[in-house]
């Protein structure tokens, strides 16, 4: 299972019972965080999500509405007892102001929390089953985008064809690692003519509060589904520009140009009760967007 | 109007869609914010309070479960366009808490902030129709408790007798304050013959965390509501002694030598999910105990 579970898609004010910004990703067992909105831990107790599970937390900038739910949630780890490490990916600044609030509370964690400022573009976490990278996107402050990806799957064995050349099942492993393999006469048996391709790695991007800036579909090509940044309808993109937000349709301009197999919008501003706008002008210039709904969790 | 609404009875985890503490104390057309953990703004819109309308915010202690709702609310007035002042009473270490967000997000308040540290005991705001006192409470941090007092009413012109005493109505605001009038021949009319007591000023008391110290009684001698924090049941004393907590009948036993009028008792430990225990035990020491339930207004 590979997917996004959407928990705040407001932007700065909550609104209407929407929250700020917070997403959790599941691949398999692994559920990482992105963004922290106030509120998070609410959200996840509101929708069954196991905060002991996390283990990941990237953090995209330091505007409230995206991290103001960030010390109760580790705080709140520490009283339940969590003993496990818990590695946070975030803006540098964001270290201080933790430290200071645990210094406050006189409060020391049960768990090691592993802090990895956010500096420069490219892999920030390379596990056996995924890895994540950032890149910038472009606000009034600081602020990365974040993508997973799925790790390249294995080969599969194809059964007959093993047992018709003679394989030994101790090589299958190497088999499923895309070798070659050499029979004691010498003789090569081509990887493709015993296996079949694996599931192809799926990506997850989220570009966070962003001005519309084109070249970030480069940072993000083909990827399975883009979340990006909506804060505002077409009519406004003065002021989307002017508050280095997106509308509808840029957002839907770079998951065209990125060739993204999927778009969700989300970060909507306060000011819209409805959201019905949103879906039609997405949808208008690509086709395969939808809305990031609270609780819903849209698969990879 | 004089009345204290709910907004988090629960204590550090949030459970049971219970809220960390927040308090609304009306008086009039002031709104007081005392405590404000997180999601406090969200509890704001779900019971139609106007954030606007607070000028002044007491936080007890720096236990994030007490204050994480602070940085949103606040900035949240800020992208509100609020423009007059607001004020902040507080343990000094959250100045620079809130100081490295406001930085890190590169906000400028459209307002003015003003920080008061809590330091000693005593009056810390003193208006017109109200004062607050702070004083301390037992707690692992240094924390404090507050009590909000209506000034003294003025007393009341009893019609008939300002006539039969012929005196003129130039003269009334100083009988209201209590003043004898001395007639032109030099006769002294006693203030008592010719006006009525006003109504009696009322007081609201909020005991936030602490341990049993009926030293606290001494603190809040007659107030007509005491807020006393009840994290545990009896059972479990000796554990809220170790953690700087108050059971249901150590509260109702402050209430008692306070002897004040109502007991409001909140703050419950997340591992209870029913709260009928809490008022049976406390109703049993204090029978004018009720249970701080949210949303709810308690007339004072």
């Amino acid at each position: 299972m590979f997917g996004v579970t959407i928990l705040g898609n407001n932007s700065a004010i909550p609104a209407y019972d929407r929250h700020p910004t917070a997403q959790i990703v599941t691949l398999n067992e692994q559920l990482f965080l992105v963004d922290c909105g106030e509120g998070t831990q609410m959200q996840l107790s509101k929708y069954k999500i196991r905060r002991s599970r996390i283990n990941h937390i990237f953090i995209s900038h330091l505007h409230g509405d995206h991290y103001f739910g960030l010390p109760g949630l580790i705080t709140g780890m520490g009283l339940l007892y969590r003993e496990h490490d818990l590695h946070l990916y975030a803006p540098l600044p964001l270290k201080e102001i933790l430290d200071s609030q645990l210094k406050a509370a006189d409060t020391r964690l049960p768990f090691t929390l592993h802090f990895h400022a956010l500096e420069k573009e490219g892999i920030i976490a390379d596990e056996e089953k995924f890895s994540v990278a950032c890149f910038p996107v472009y606000h009034r402050i600081e602020c990365w985008g974040f993508i997973i990806r799925e790790k390249k799957k294995p080969r599969k064995i194809d059964k007959d064809k093993v047992v018709l050349y003679d394989i030994p099942p101790v090589f299958y492993d190497h088999l499923k690692n895309g070798e070659d393999y050499t029979t004691q006469s010498g003789e090569v048996i081509k990887n493709e003519w015993v296996t079949l391709p694996g599931i192809p790695s799926r990506s997850y991007a989220y570009c966070a509060d962003t001005i519309y800036a084109e070249k970030l579909a480069c940072k993000v090509q083909n990827v399975n589904i883009l979340y990006h940044e909506t804060t505002y309808l077409k009519d406004l993109t003065e002021r989307a520009a002017s508050r280095f937000h997106s509308t509808t349709v840029q957002a839907a301009k770079i998951a065209q140009l990125a060739n993204a197999k999927k778009l969700l919008i989300g970060h909507f501003s306060s000011k819209y009760e409805k959201l019905d706008e949103f879906l039609i002008e997405a949808q208008q210039e690509f086709p395969n967007a939808e809305l990031a709904v609270e609780g819903v969790t849209y698969i990879i």
